[in-house]
């Protein structure tokens, strides 16, 4: 268990934007990170100069691969008139600006700069599928690489393994999708904006114009359960188990914790943050859980003070619906093996005890892999500033909420719980 | 101007390790960096316990590209038994490993962590020439490499404009590959380990036993300056202006600077730090100056509290022997234009007033790109010692040096001064 930690200087998040998610045959990896700038720089309620800013990380995970570009630090840095100042890039798979979040952190409590820009951005839709699949396949193990044993397969595989060993079903991996697909519609930077029970009466509209065969799906669930609506990509995982193909940034303005007040009167603190890695999947002590997840969350914990029952609502990574199962269980927010019948119960809901991806998740905001780790906490800053409008948790005082971002199998863990005081 | 900034705590090396550098077919990535963790855990005086390390980043430029496989941090914290740590990858090119180390000692600088591992690898040599041309060109900026303005190209670019600039010619370049390639024979992991003189006397050897015509090198400008011994590749580069395609590993423990004492008597302190990003070298403001290298030691003279004429010693990043005049200038060890007629007299030479490269540089030492920042401060570390062997500057008391590392043209630049108490 991680000792408690106390940061040299506390550190406020102050400002915060994000591009749309999705394909975008039109922009590219500038252009998206310019659109979530300025959409920071605006929603500094006293206003930047962005000359404050003195250094910036930014996350990727590998450019060099999707778009055959890599050493986006100065790319950015010269795109947002930053230049000359230090802009370094990080990796860690699809927690790549998490990793950046974090640096900017140590960077203001270490005293080395006051005023630090962390963001993530990634461009993937520029490939076919079968490209993104291998170019996302250089985050497993080599020894899962090589197998051919790509993400897909290896969610499936974990799936199976959550499913013998807690009796779940796929039934209970719809239930993440179908609130996922609920939440979306309220989010106008997500990818998918349709809830399943709307894209199933579109489906069984269009058949009926056509004079086709009309399914009969009387609910959800028996649509995701009808491989015309739902093909397997690798069972237990289909296609609405898996997060779509996507382009997009984020970033967030941090600033040493007394000089919050320059810029808002409702800053964000970081009250505790947490990192693992983890060991390649053969290797790994569970095939229900992430070794390097449950550190993750044990720093988070210790340096934060608080508990798995503080933290009121939570982003966690669902690239997977199996993924979003094993995080709020690895994170302590339900026992193991009781993560999907608390679904099951609604637990998870936009309006329910401990709502879970108010965003709609990796599923339906999209996932462009090196700005997802700042873009949920973006999401944790939208819901405790009370701006995340139609999606606003209901009838709750926000106090504490959570992200948890993942790379790989597993490799990269983070878990990071930012706090309105 | 930076203002000076004052670290929370301390941070000093208490041990380093770098790998042997060559091109190796029967070595990886992994083999590599446990041979510089071997290196490292031995020359702790003291001893550690790898339990004590909390967490570690890793600089790693594109492995995503040379050997298809990203991730690194987790991967090199599973070979170490370092997971479920923390291990996070950064990438600023061929300064990648600076800004691991860069953000270790922001790490303990904050209070996060106590004890923390830095290093950087590449492994190039399983690709081609070619390949590596192209791997490399990820990072120039999108305009350079769009353009097919490889680093070649550009470096040759740089040297055209300060001959015009200056009054400088290739004799002057050739000063810095004859001085680079006497020190290496004094370094055992460096890659190549014949002095100008050696090589041109095998060759004119090698002409008289084959009964060939056999050149008439009465020096060895003379050979430098025959395209037989060493052609062009961009003029005014030619194959002795430019660092070899390279694999290795490198990496230093850092521990708070009041814990040192429990690691080593002699541990050396990080002094300064700075880094600066670039603008594409079309919008840059100067071509025989880099931007970001003035930004980057500008900050860590701020930091230390140290001016040039403090630095007794530099390891600069000679991926071009131009890009070494360029740095000896920006870091005001001379005046701009002055530089190439300090290096004719010798200033730089193992026994002259600064050395520069005692290593070998990256000319002769090597060039694994994300290993090269933290195999700077290696030397640094070796010369602040009195261990560098043979190499060891003669006849001073060392208690100051720098490491000065560049990523790309002039987008990442950093300084780093180290130094003995």
């Amino acid at each position: 268990m991680p000792e408690k930690r106390e940061l040299g200087r506390g550190v406020a998040i102050v400002g915060a934007g994000m591009s749309k998610f999705g394909m975008f045959e039109d922009k590219d990896s500038k252009d998206l990170f310019a659109e979530a700038f300025k959409e920071m720089l605006s929603s500094v309620d006293k206003g930047i100069d962005p000359e404050r800013i003195e250094a910036m990380w930014i996350g990727n995970f590998s450019n060099d691969f999707f778009v055959h570009q890599a050493h986006w630090g100065p790319i950015i840095s010269d795109l947002l008139g930053l230049a000359p100042r230090a802009a370094t890039r990080t990796e860690g798979a699809c927690a790549a600006s998490t990793l950046a979040f974090r640096d900017g952190v140590m960077a203001i409590a270490s005293g080395l700069y006051d005023v630090v820009l962390v963001g993530g951005v990634e461009e993937m839709s520029k490939c076919t599928t079968e490209e993104v699949t291998e170019g996302l396949a250089l985050a497993t193990s080599p020894y899962e690489g090589a197998a051919a044993f790509t993400f897909p397969g290896v969610f499936g595989a974990l799936a199976t393994a959550y499913f013998d060993k807690y009796g779940a079903t796929r039934e209970d991996l719809m239930n993440i999708t179908i609130k996922s697909h609920n939440n979306a519609p309220l989010n106008p930077k997500a990818q998918f904006n349709k809830t399943i029970a709307d894209l199933m009466q579109a489906k069984i509209k269009k058949a009926e114009e056509r004079g086709k065969p009309v399914p009969s799906w009387g609910s959800e669930k028996e649509a995701l359960g009808d491989p015309r609506f739902n093909p397997p990509v690798a069972w237990p995982m289909f296609l609405y188990d898996c997060c779509p193909i996507s382009d997009g940034a984020s970033c967030m303005l941090l600033v040493a914790e007394d000089m919050a007040g320059e810029f808002t009167d409702k800053p964000i603190y970081m009250a505790g943050m947490g990192q693992g890695s983890g060991r390649a999947l053969h290797a790994s002590p569970s095939l229900t859980s992430f070794e390097a997840n449950k550190h993750a969350a044990a720093e988070a914990y210790a340096m934060s003070g608080l508990e798995p029952k503080d933290i009121q609502f939570s982003e966690v990574h669902d690239c997977f619906s199996i993924a979003e199962l094993i995080h709020i269980e690895d994170l302590g927010f339900f026992k193991p093996g009781e993560g999907y019948k608390a679904v099951a119960e609604g637990a998870t809901k936009l309006d329910g005890p401990m709502p879970i991806n108010t965003s709609g998740g990796l599923k339906c905001k999209g996932h462009p892999v090196g700005a997802t780790g700042v873009a949920q906490m973006f999401e944790v800053w939208k819901q405790l500033r009370e701006e995340a409008g139609e999606r606003q948790i209901p009838g709750r005082d926000l106090r504490v909420g959570g992200a948890q971002n993942l790379g790989g199998t597993g490799g990269t863990c983070t878990f990071t719980i930012l706090e309105r005081r």
